[in-house]
């Protein structure tokens, strides 16, 4: 360190006049996150305008030691954003831009504040869309910095397919390019990859270059109920193996749609639930639907209810998307707990199954969703708040979770990412690969003030 | 160093008995490669056939500072296995075996010297196959560390797309796992995408996982010639912005065709061609079957030749990958320059006819092919052996290309990768990012043994 903290504020401040917020209510704002960790304030907030900025922030910082945390829309789970070790927080919202639009290529590059709403907003009118829906209407950067996925990776990838090109600022101010515009390239590291999901551990993200998909011809969605949690999960794995290209295949237990009924008035039976979407030609997309009807009556499907206009689909994606929402309102007085584990499409029957008998078993409510498709589901454990015994429990089935995912040959993070939460489980899945983590931590961040105490080992 | 190069062959004599050696017949196999450079064969041959062997012997070489460098099949065509400064090349055709076949979740483990034909070879029973072809008969291991792709990437990806996991020995003997089978995960920095594309620089790869896809319902490729090479490249342009879904679509100039016909009596007209593949269901096939052909037409296609029929597909593909043996055959007594730039597919046309109208004006001849649907194409430059100018010339044109590429907003290389032979465009097409790669490089190998020479800065 060649200056203090106080030095740094003083030449932020000069750089960025009321851009820079060290009240204490923008730091209490940018010190919670959306799940249950505890507050984290920053000892600053910066919001800059452009690359050239980010970099001189960093710089000011490095000098005085200060660490730098990036902020999106603040939708993280794993309390990626939080500073648990102080510093200056780097809030995009003020680079929220859509710089270049090229439809001839099918790419976009945006700044990193650009929410994917937003970026879909400005897309409408060039035929083309970005499909990757986390459900929150988080940030392009955060997107990318936690290798986000959603409901729609199972057609369309996570954010590692679709993130092409990345703008960087280094931990010691350099800026880099990574990636072109051309389709693929076999010129040296893979740095695009690196930085998806370093979850800003080894830079901040100024600039995303992103693959953009052709809005399909037709579009059809339908829920349906089925017999048995059994029944659902087994006609995912059969329609997945069948090579039927679907959009979107959620499953939704009892609970949720419990939750989803009281909340929405949805009136769906009180039972398992597969909600999907096809995408495609029109004589495709009827292909496509009646392979899958065959498949999910086979295991049980009924009382399917198609939303074949536009509204009735975002109607029916809303509800999706406020699942978290819908739960903890059935719930009120509890403390959620997030999990999100990801398996082999052959290992998933078991891994929902025994996390749903172990929920059951517990006393404690655990409604299920998730994005099946890909193997990845999420359990809400809500203990009432302030029980420690209940506490206690959901901890331990979030705990067996990560271990099944791991014992059936999964990943404990589906695209959730690892934060503050989930770096216990680092060692269990990477064993010495966490290692050559940290290696490269070092390398690029020898002073590791890239948002410290996230991801990595020794934090 | 801690113990001398005449110990470390000891050591490797007494772990793996004939399975290293020193003759001078092997060194030499191993220091030739299939273009330009001149032979670099390496001190000694291990032919390990464990993972535990590999791990070793890294231990051995590392302890005496000897240089170690992975050899599969010996295809690639940057000079990425030579042995500039001596050391051990691991050769990996005993590890040839097929690990671990699972249809229900679509992936398929192998050890590295698996080739892309022996994989498909054993998955025919399966209805499943791994659809990456470089043209040549490739090894997994060795196409992992290219990042190879080849005539189908267009519609299946890379390497890079189709690794899901790995087993690495690192450059001090740990030996690391990166991925899992689960179709995704956000636990941490991606090791897998470092490690594709690496060259082995970084360590040697010893298993790799990879995705397969479901052998299509129904298969057609055609071969047209068009008016011009402006026609055949904007048809390809409006084909892949039409997003049909291509398997294969293969520009083949007027020179190649001519190549083609001398060796192969193909009969084609002395014209640009497209050659191209749909896969699907049957009445897809004929969708998109339907929909390319009213866009040819349009840019002048012609003389639309079908293989319908499995052995003539095949027939057709072989040629396509003998591309470079029958135009070395049309041209004999030239010394080769491989070019491999890759564009956005909205600047095809400029890199394309700028690159075919400067080779026309030098003199020498040049034809050119390529896998244009992902923008990436091919000169292959054949100057007189011996003619210092005509090499000089080649030399001016393969730069050319490379400035071309960067100046449109591609990359140096789509395929074939850095070797020892595009080092002189790294720093030009990544900037500091390329000193990234030599942080992480510092930091995984500190000693610098992973094969040396390549890729990286400093070399």
């Amino acid at each position: 360190m060649t200056t203090t903290a106080d030095d740094a504020f003083a030449a932020l401040g000069t750089l960025l006049g009321e851009r820079l917020n060290r009240s204490q209510s923008d730091r209490d704002l940018h010190g919670r996150s959306e799940s249950h960790f505890n507050d984290m304030p920053p000892d600053a907030v910066v919001y800059p305008e452009t690359t050239d900025e980010v970099a001189a922030i960093v710089r000011i910082c490095a000098a005085a030691g200060l660490p730098l945390i990036g902020w999106g829309a603040g939708t993280s789970l794993e309390g990626h954003a939080l500073a648990p070790r102080g510093g200056v927080t780097v809030d995009f919202n003020r680079m929220n831009r859509v710089l270049d639009i090229a439809p001839e290529d099918m790419v976009v590059t945006v700044q990193p504040g650009v929410t994917r709403e937003q970026l879909n907003t400005e897309l409408r009118s060039t035929g083309l869309f970005f499909p990757i829906d986390p459900g929150a209407n988080a940030s392009l950067g955060g997107m990318t910095s936690t290798r986000a996925s959603g409901t729609t990776a199972v057609r369309y990838g996570t954010m590692r397919a679709n993130v092409l090109a990345l703008e960087v600022v280094l931990a010691d101010g350099r800026v880099i390019r990574t990636g072109t515009r051309a389709p693929k390239s076999s010129t040296g590291y893979d740095l695009t990859a690196l930085f998806v999901g370093a979850e800003g551990t080894l830079g901040l993200i100024t600039e995303v270059t992103l693959k953009l998909h052709g809005q399909p011809e037709a579009v059809r969605a339908a829920v349906c109920a089925f017999d048995s949690m059994a029944g659902a999960v087994d006609a995912v794995i059969a329609t997945i193996q069948s090579g039927i290209p679907m959009a979107r295949i959620e499953f939704v237990d009892a609970a949720a749609a419990a939750a989803f009924n009281r909340a929405a008035s949805t009136g769906w039976p009180n039972a398992p639930h597969l909600m999907v979407e096809f995408h495609g030609s029109t004589q495709g997309v009827e292909e496509q639907v009646r392979r899958f009807a065959e498949i999910a009556s086979e295991f049980g499907a009924q009382d399917f209810r198609w939303a074949a206009k536009a509204e009735e689909r975002t109607a029916l994606w809303a509800m999706r998307h406020n699942a978290y929402r819908f739960t903890l309102q059935a719930f009120p007085g509890s403390d959620p707990v997030t999990t999100d584990i990801c398996v082999p499409i052959s290992r998933l029957a078991e891994a929902v199954e025994e996390t749903a008998a172990e929920i059951a078993a517990s006393g404690i409510p655990g409604p299920i969703v998730g994005h099946v498709g890909d193997g990845n589901f999420h359990a809400l454990l809500l203990p009432r708040a302030g029980d420690a015994a209940e506490w206690a429990t959901a901890q331990r089935l979030a705990g067996n979770m990560a271990e099944r995912a791991l014992r059936l040959g999964g990943t404990v993070s589906g695209e959730h990412g690892i934060g503050l939460g989930k770096t216990k489980y680092m060692r269990k899945e990477h064993g010495d690969g966490w290692d050559v983590m940290g290696a490269i931590k070092a390398a690029l961040d020898p002073d590791g003030l890239m948002n410290p105490g996230k991801l990595l080992p020794g934090n």
